[in-house]
């Protein structure tokens, strides 16, 4: 199988956030050779939205999408994500991340949660389309389908795409998604106008821990390159976003030395 | 939503486990009036085949399934699969469980796999029926597809069991499967004929470990009358079995408590 093209890697923000502010995160980029980020909104609102579009903006960092709207189970839910779409707009992001978001409180209706996301990105999706901001469904995996999404796989949240119409399509993170047997067939189908983000990590056998036990690509038990060939397949030339929350291990690490490992194993492992 | 049938609740032995031998079990089943019972095949050997049909038999306990065949990612997948089915047999169980492995030893191929798992139900198929012994597939919740069973949902086993014709079906535990979009759906596609076992618990929030961290019926989110009504309007009128992994919580209680209580929330919150 063909290599990745080392110029398409893009570092999600989460991945070095216990070590560095954001501010120092877009500089370890520029240093490492990334060329791409995916900020997470607190880190932006910490750093300051115009500060963080124009250092992205010196260093010509691609924004390979912003982290995240959704929530759509919160109380603030509608403005949240008017501001998440109007950050988006100014720091030139290639789409706005919905989690969109679990079980209401005390409730166990799933099916009226994922009513609710769907009403939820129909209201948003006018201002989206204005702002010309892309919104990108993430289905997480169903062990967060209580607390964080219920939106749990790609053919869903596809489904709801086909319902939707244009400006809406899918982050596809593999650590949620590798285990799907449809998913060949459900990244063909999504295909090149609803690919709006590519995602990787690995999956750790032991997992010790449901939200933050991500592995780094190579040390876990998902085929990242037979997933990137489908990808590639169905059209897909965007950027390979890494995202790892690493609680035990490499939010422990020195930061360059994470930046230089994600470097070395998108190369090598992915 | 009518109340289940209180006659129809059965105990997975897996749920004292930590606190009760075979016989013990079998006894606890008596004494609190819970008519059906699902034995692990390590107690049953430890206790004696021949001696736990006695015990049962006894007590005039329905055996619910016989915990488990499979894993046939193991090298003696087919001796021990075998076994099971003779087991079985001579318990008089309603089905054998198959967990059906995970991936190969270093191998991150979850397509073949997969092929495995179905060219192994194959190869036993035959015994099985000739034994009268149902062979019920157990898909097993995503975050356990590389370690226990690469079948991840309903519509998967189904397909397999489509594909394989008579004497296959699933064993449906709300564990694995409560988050799953299309579970209304293929609960109906199973119907009466596939629906071989249904197992109760329930998903905690937070849920602090991905293998033994189950919840009591009640304590968690999953709507438990909600789903057994989709199973009754599939045709299913058997068992509702309790299988509680619990290394925190119901592993460490008074397992005459335990019981107690499956039989409360069973007729409550089920």
């Amino acid at each position: 199988m063909k290599k990745p093209d080392p110029s398409l890697l893009s570092l999600n923000t989460a991945t070095v956030k216990k070590q560095w502010k954001l501010g120092q995160i877009i500089d370890g980029c520029a240093r490492h050779g990334i060329s791409g980020i995916a900020p997470w909104r607190d880190q932006v609102a910490e750093f300051g939205l115009e500060q963080t579009a124009r250092l992205i903006k010196t260093h010509g960092l691609a924004v390979t999408g912003l982290c995240r709207g959704g929530a759509f189970t919160a109380k603030d839910w509608r403005d949240d994500n008017r501001r998440a779409i109007a950050e988006a707009h100014v720091l030139g992001a290639q789409c706005l991340v919905l989690v969109v978001g679990g079980l209401l409180a005390e409730s166990k209706d799933l099916a009226s949660a994922r009513q609710r996301v769907i009403e939820g990105i129909y209201a948003i999706l006018p201002e989206a389309r204005q702002a010309g901001v892309p919104l990108a469904i993430e289905p997480l995996h169903p062990m967060q389908a209580a607390e964080r999404a219920c939106i749990n796989t790609l053919e869903q949240a596809l489904d709801i795409c086909d319902a939707l119409g244009y400006g809406v399509g899918v982050a596809l993170d593999v650590y949620h998604v590798w285990w799907d047997p449809k998913l060949e067939e459900q990244i063909k189908r999504a295909g090149r106008e609803r690919l709006l983000a590519y995602q990787i990590c690995d999956w750790l056998v032991p997992t010790r821990d449901l939200l933050s036990d991500r592995g780094m690509m190579g040390d876990g038990v998902i085929d990242l390159p037979r997933i990137r060939s489908w990808v590639e397949a169905a059209g897909y030339d965007g950027f390979h976003e890494v995202e790892i929350l690493s609680d035990r291990d490499w939010w422990k690490k020195d930061p360059d030395n994470v930046l230089a490992t994600c470097k070395q194993r998108h190369r090598d492992s992915s």
